[in-house]
């Protein structure tokens, strides 16, 4: 091919972009303008559809692996080498926005694009990559099949996961239909590039527009359940009640205590909290629900797991309940590659973006990635720094910007990685 | 008909009356050994097609009104009189036990089978009743269709009021084939005696057998909603957040010890809660809950609302998010009549059965037919005072002599009423 197209001349088609954006938000698009599109649902089958055709018409290949993730490639001159890659996940929250995890994919597209479009030939392979069941929302922990291809989790163990409702993940990935040959992980890249939301409010409130991401805040997540004794609430006395929600009521305010008493950066969350039996006039007899804690120093982390479990035990005890914590994901800090980093810096640069280095606070599947080979992440503006809400908003030309960066960054790694 | 037997000498077959216990139970049987027999399901059909079929062959005619209320009837020497009535309600929690409600009906059944076996011949008909959706756990507020009967409720809000998954209680009444043509309310009762567990410790405790029930303590019911705002757990500080659990779970403690400190009589109870969008690293942007509070005296009830719309008031305003109180039952204590009662205690008291006066703490279709007509309830002890539990239980002696303290008071009262 011709290689009359210099590089750093390219850009990304914004309007194409946001067109994308718009089009997959309707794949479980829900009244309020938000999106549920919960993982290995029929509406994650329907965007990955969408995804495979668009990334065919553009000339790529489309291969998906033994968990589902999808891998769009476009040839490079070197197709021996280990291509540089992009992506993030097209599931969603279940009153997710239209961005978060998206933009990641669909700005790896409009790089696809635009190498398409202007005939420009890379040395590697350029890849676009959507990561089965990010969000962890249906199957937990989040970031599973980012975690399988990085060696933290065994393909079968995250295989036989169940959802709440007891369905099997590996039934719902045959259902939909995208169960690969090729074992998860045994996929070699040279680099990986994640554009993200930044899903909180830094960049807005410094009126920034890039931020370059150095790494991720150590985070880790439990399930808890307390037991208590299912009752009659109009004749069993105060006194003689083994009440699991009164109890998970003063764990809820643990959490949220302990993680104030390490601010301004920590942070601490139940997210999921399901009561049993669940009737009016029943006393509770038992309470399940997740804590998620985390600090961009795992030292924080642990400080605060540590001063949790005291108090939650001291909790229990003064209601008469049981209780069992069980650590379900440990996710350190990550520290994402300088090199990487120092190529979004620079492409932010010489477009003359306004940015800043930033750590981010929710986990991204970059973490993950990072374990195996060099990585990095962008990041851009959310109004209010809202996500996981459908009301997440962003703005075109910052989605634009992003991808611009996104396409300089992987342009100027094709020339560095000699593998 | 011949009157050669005494009625003083008639007493239950308590050995039917177990096999009938146990024969039902397997009608939404779980294999903790309780019942989930929630109204207007395929499990409480069938439980009522049992009931239909059995008093058809005690010789009995079975009708239903427009709420799906049962009146299994035997014919007295004038059936101008308008009938002597036992029962209680077949229908059971979501992790309910083998005695609450369903003891009344069938002790009122084994009534019927002595009066049916001995050849007797009361003066009134007799009648046994199942009350549609006693426990109001599928649709609130509970003792609903008691309610319409007495006049509290009006049958088209009834018919109207949906599930937490949307389906209407008319739709679900038409779909199990119950909804009858006689409007509710329209079927006049001469007297109403309804045996129960007490649900409660203090038979257990006292060592009695009997409780000769003297009324209702006064119960208030409400729903709250909590409505925070869904983002980020990872990147949305603690203080930017309005987390409707956060929120959610110090009104709950409010809720307990408000009650506690009005003890030792007044319960209060958060027993349903709904959590969205539920999802591990969401914070919560809205809670449902309900609030139960009950005490013997009305004016306590009103006390403690007062305290807790302070309480409630001031947590949302402290964690930044809006509060909506709906009350949606009240139920003020009740007396019940002194001659019914009085018909109790002198049955209890003929067959030498140990027994003390005592007033419910959960309410019953008796507080409502109260309003209607003379009625009267008759507690036997449950282990431990457990019930809205699997684990529920009774002695088979102390049904057997329930049942024979309702069969006396029912006889006395076939005497003693007039109309």
């Amino acid at each position: 091919m011709s290689q009359s197209v210099k590089g750093s001349n390219l850009r990304v088609d914004g309007n194409a972009l946001w067109v994308d954006l718009m089009e997959t938000a309707q794949y479980g698009g829900t009244p309020k303008g938000g999106i549920r599109r919960l993982t290995l649902t029929d509406e994650d089958r329907q965007v990955r559809d969408w995804f495979v055709r668009t990334c065919t018409d553009l000339g790529c290949e489309v291969s998906f692996d033994s968990m589902g993730n999808l891998f769009a490639r476009r040839p490079g001159l070197d197709n021996a080498l280990p291509p540089i890659t992009m992506g993030s996940h097209l599931d969603t929250q279940p009153t997710g926005g239209k961005f978060d995890g998206i933009l990641g994919v669909l700005g790896g597209l409009s790089v696809l694009r635009a190498l398409h479009n202007s005939g420009y030939t890379t040395r590697h392979p350029i890849e676009v990559i959507n990561w089965t069941n990010e969000e962890g929302s249906r199957f937990s922990p989040p970031m599973m099949c980012s975690g399988v291809f990085a060696g933290i989790f065994t393909e079968a163990e995250v295989l036989d996961k169940r959802d709440r409702a007891g369905i099997r993940f590996g039934d719902e990935l045959d259902t939909i239909g995208y169960r690969g040959k090729e074992p998860c992980g045994q996929h070699p890249i040279s680099a990986y590039f994640e554009l993200h939301i930044e899903q909180g409010p830094i960049l807005e409130a410094e009126d920034k527009t890039i931020g370059i991401v150095t790494g991720i805040q150590g985070a880790r997540w439990y399930e808890v359940t307390v037991r208590g004794k299912d009752a009659h609430a109009g004749s069993t006395p105060m006194p003689l009640r083994h009440d699991a929600l009164v109890a998970s009521a003063g764990m809820i305010m643990a959490v949220s205590e302990v993680a104030k008493a390490h601010g301004p950066s920590a942070v601490g969350t139940v997210g999921l909290l399901e009561n049993r039996p669940n009737s009016s006039n029943v006393v509770p007899g038992e309470v399940f629900f997740t804590i998620d804690i985390r600090d961009p120093d795992d030292a924080v982390v642990l400080q605060m797991e540590q001063e949790l479990r005291g108090k939650l035990e001291k909790i229990a005890q003064e209601n008469s309940v049981e209780l069992e914590i069980v650590q379900i994901w440990d996710a350190p800090a990550v520290h994402f590659d300088k090199a990487c980093v120092g190529m979004v810096e620079e492409a932010a640069t010489e477009h003359g973006y306004s940015a800043r280095r930033i750590v981010s606070g929710p986990g991204h599947d970059a973490g993950y990635v990072a374990k195996v080979a060099p990585t990095a992440m962008i990041f851009v503006p959310c109004k209010d720094g809202l996500s996981h809400n459908e009301e997440e908003s962003i703005l075109q030309q910052d989605a634009e910007m992003g991808a611009n960066v996104l396409l300089a960054a992987v342009l100027k790694a094709d020339q560095t990685f000699d593998q």
